[in-house]
């Protein structure tokens, strides 16, 4: 008897957002692993502001081709293996498909560590691809120096929330960027930033301005748009950019105009990069080592937002785009073994 | 009996580009030394297009202040002085002033080394602050490898035609992007540039993609606006983007928009880092020692379009944003001795 694969097709590109009308929720027989293969049980399926890009067109990543099964990352557990170093029981993530099973040869998938102490769930945040994000993004890209600025957009977020933190551990002042007032509380209150502003509350063009008396040394970029140019207003000599994403255009029918002020970057001989955590799949090591007693000791919080149920992944999808989610959004798909 | 010292004098902020009627040229008589002062002659002055963000507004320098002489590189001789280490005769180059003679204690200001073979003329180009901006945005910034591709835009100016046959001599494909097909005519028939786009004429988007058929590793930022747009979409994984300046928005009455585009930096990894020339002076040795010989060989070619006389700086100043030169801008303004 076969077990039923739920997966989501996606069968045309969105524009401006619309994921409901080019996501398809179908049924199958699940898929069996063949030679060499094992069938993996999502767990948890993480979901993403870069999703809404690989949907649209050709980046890092293909595009997701049309009429096939939704790429996103996941968190699961081998129940069927013909592969000869991976075992039934087995947690592995990796990158994966919108549904409750997927084979896979191993290629780009992983076996968790299973610190002590540590829940699985941390493997999706502070110490998956997220934490890999946050912890590459600032301390590579970035190289923050003790006593430095560090100012982060998207601060709510699975990734922004995570950066604060690591600035703060690091010894540097942490500001973040976010919508809601309760968020800004969230972030100063209980993640231990130094400040936060509400981009969407008036005169916060000056909040942050007051927030930084020293100036920006490392603006950490997940949005785009006008508070890019603000911190770029306020951004210090030797300023660095880690350019991780921009999610206030990723849903955009037109490509919006990059910030009027970029040519801070030559006043100020400041860098603007790029990065992507999949280039750091190979020192994932160093994230643990660093980021998983921080995690196990309490000294870095956070939270998924989690959701249940496959059949539920677009209205959490929705989340990231509206400002609705706080930390790492996930949808559990089965339970834990 | 003292000389005259004409000097043009900054009464206005300029907008979208009105130089006439913001600089004014007066007289004076010429200033005398002080205690450990001297006094240099102006020879050439060098006309730059970083001169027209001195007059609008405080960047990396403090704008010009108004009703004060406008700041300019120059190279001149010394005519008096009170200074223990400078003699009469010396030669010197530094920030000075858009005048016939200016008064200083040394700072900013430093002896032209003048290497066998090479004429007084180099010390403004290939050998000063311009070729410096080439050098060190190219090699320091840039790291080119050996077959990389390397486009500069501006190519025909002052840097760019100078980063292009740096490139070449470091076993680049060096392609540059120029306003006319003379100009382009140049760059590869007399500079050695692989290839040359005119980016005034039709189809120049397509021509720019045949030309770098390895995709772009360095793009070496002179102007800003669609160019950059189209450089951004051919840059290869790793791409760098030394930023030396965006000369089609230094006269805009409006902030113009960034590129669209801006968010490739994420998906090819790629680094923007602006420079200026101004942190490199402690290193000009190295260009001496590099660049010298390949300027006394012959292996970098370079041209300064000279005006003559201080009282036409203005007609001169106006080529530079209106494609009227070709290689370094400058104006004589006295005799070599």
């Amino acid at each position: 008897m076969s077990e039923t694969n739920r997966h989501w097709v996606l069968t045309d590109r969105p524009k401006g957002g619309n994921f409901n009308e080019v996501l398809d929720l179908r049924e199958e027989a699940a898929p069996e692993p063949g030679e060499g293969e094992y069938r993996v049980r999502t767990i948890y399926l993480s979901l993403d502001p870069t999703n809404a890009v690989w949907m649209q067109y050709d980046t890092y990543l293909p595009a997701v081709p049309l009429n096939s099964t939704m790429r996103g990352l996941v968190l699961g557990v081998v129940d069927k293996s013909n592969h000869p170093k991976v075992k039934v029981g087995d947690i592995v993530s990796g990158m994966g498909r919108w549904a409750d099973y997927l084979i896979t040869n191993g290629e780009g998938m992983g076996k968790v560590p299973r610190l002590p102490g540590l829940p699985l769930l941390s493997y999706l945040g502070p110490l998956g691809m997220t934490g890999a994000t946050a912890y590459f993004g600032l301390l590579d890209i970035g190289r923050p120096k003790e006593g430095e600025t560090v100012v982060v957009s998207a601060a709510a977020g699975a990734v922004g929330s995570l950066v604060g933190q690591i600035a703060e551990l690091k010894g540097c002042r942490a500001v973040g960027i976010a919508g809601s007032d309760e968020k800004c509380a969230w972030l100063t209150d209980e993640l231990g930033f130094d400040a936060a502003i509400n981009y969407k509350a008036s005169g916060w063009r000056k909040a942050l301005r007051a927030a930084v008396p020293n100036g920006i040394d490392i603006y950490f970029e997940n949005v785009g748009g006008e508070i890019t140019e603000a911190a770029l207003d306020l951004l210090n000599l030797k300023g660095r950019i880690p350019f991780c994403g921009a999610i206030s255009q990723y849903n955009a029918t037109q490509p919006a105009p990059g910030p009027r002020n970029l040519s801070v970057l030559v006043s100020k001989r400041a860098r603007m990069e790029g990065f992507l955590v999949l280039d750091y799949t190979p020192r994932m090591g160093e994230l643990y080592t660093e980021m998983g007693p921080w995690v196990a000791e309490g000294r870095i919080k956070w939270r998924v937002d989690l959701d249940q149920g496959l059949e539920n992944t677009l209205t959490s999808f929705a989340k990231l785009f509206n400002g609705g989610n706080r930390g790492k959004l996930a949808v559990q798909v089965s339970p834990e073994p």
